[in-house]
């Protein structure tokens, strides 16, 4: 009981670290756009609670969850304030924000297929739910700088949510307990980044035989 | 009693005056990337319902609000038609439109704060609500022309409905009648948004130290 | 009866041939863009499913129709990795392309309108819900590769779905059998799609008088 309070608690606090995370990103891509400061704040937004707020609309979840957690909402706001304030540090600790931005794909991917187990979705829609919660954030903020997605284009992102989400799902069924499933899944997550991006690592695209 | 249907009236009146403005916010953006006649169509919805869309999807009202206005659907195929036609003539009264805008912005701020209030949400989620309400319409239609937002970038708009939106709320929440908050609400709002575009007054933007 | 059923088995079939020709459309568009496997599985999925998704989101249909029909997703899936392995081959049928996309427009286009009636909308509303589900597929498509939409420039394309759709929506209200108005409908948008990508007919667009 105490074990499984602890672990939700740690569970809660990776939650907001990613929603930091992804907050920070949404801020660095505002800034790079020279949008004003309600443009920042707006794109924080976007990129840490889009992807839940897409799943929960295709769900029926209503209303969206981050509407009923203010944690949420305090930390995109000191994310954004923090992170605009201290903008040229920010822009010097890239790889820690590499780690953290990892560590929240993770979360949000457990909380999408957790999502779709509750109501009782397959293994396909279930993994479909978290890679959906984990990245269309970032899609999202993309679309409103005016930029092609950077998921279609970059190192291993999504994959890395597919994978690490499969697990998860299979651990899960095969009875594994929720918080070593949790692990598990972070684990998996958080390295296949890391080394990707350390190695530069995409996957393949399609060439056009002739050009335009 | 009949003060408060004449005054219900006249708020569903610049609902209209708004939707209208709106509507043709769109259709000037839709001809100034050379759109045909359905993208014209298209663009002067969504700007018109997009924030009321987007609301109505996060709270999960549905059917969303306008599936079920005809009043507002035929203001913005009037204001389509009208304005595709008179569009030289359009183009001249800018400072009308700007005006008719405030007053929509002003109109769909106190509607978005009013549904988060009936929903009894806090200031904060009401507020973001009400400017969300006001400005996402425009975000759309920034988006699907292909453009980066101007919300993001030109004088002030969103602060306008969050200084207002504010006003309005605590107003409400101290007892204050509900329609001398909407007026105290659109007043300052319209006041603002003048103001903003005649002295040309935007946001500060966060400058990159280094270029990329 | 056994009719009813075999017609029904048809109209499955033709939503699923016109499934994949979306998707292939999808596909296409990821490939010119160098998006990679991942970006062209996305695109497949959101230009196939993206009408249908927001027409549900609107009318409050949760969860979206999608999440619980497993031909749908296993049929982009196989368009996805067919027209990927094929890609030379598939830009060589592009008649064809055209013609099972008119196919997937008119038979998307009758579910909207269905779904309408189902909520006993307006014959507006009914043709408009017709028409998004048949063409937003594609809006979001174009979005997500940086482009304008498409659909606000190219030959006729909402317009068919406007005009099949308004046939269909009487001709059921007058009391033809379903599946002889489904025919009538196909037909039109069909001969409709096809004329205008072989004479390039589109709609007008409106000159702006002065340049920017």
């Amino acid at each position: 009981m105490d074990h499984s309070i602890t672990s939700r608690g740690i569970f809660e606090l990776l939650n907001l670290v990613g929603t930091f995370a992804f907050a920070v990103s949404g801020v660095m891509k505002a800034i790079e756009k020279e949008y004003d400061l309600f443009g920042i704040l707006v794109l924080a937004f976007v990129t840490a609670i889009g992807g839940g707020t897409i799943r929960d609309l295709l769900l029926g979840i209503s209303p969206v969850a981050w509407l009923n957690d203010n944690r949420v909402i305090y930390t995109i706001f000191i994310a954004t304030a923090t992170s605009t304030v201290f903008f040229s540090l920010v822009s010097k600790v890239q790889r820690w924000l590499t780690f953290f931005d990892a560590i929240g794909l993770a979360i949000f991917t457990i909380i999408g297929i957790n999502r779709g187990i509750e109501k009782e979705f397959n293994e396909m829609i279930c993994i479909t739910l978290g890679t959906l919660t984990g990245t269309f954030g970032g899609v999202i903020r993309d679309v409103l700088s005016g930029d092609k997605p950077l998921l279609f284009r970059k190192e291993i992102y999504a994959l890395a949510c597919i994978i690490g989400g499969s697990l998860y799902f299979f651990a899960r069924k095969m009875g594994i307990l929720t918080h070593i499933s949790e692990v598990l899944c972070i684990v998996i997550i958080v390295t296949i980044r890391m080394l990707s991006v350390r190695y530069n690592i995409s996957l393949p695209i399609v060439r056009q035989p002739q050009q335009k």
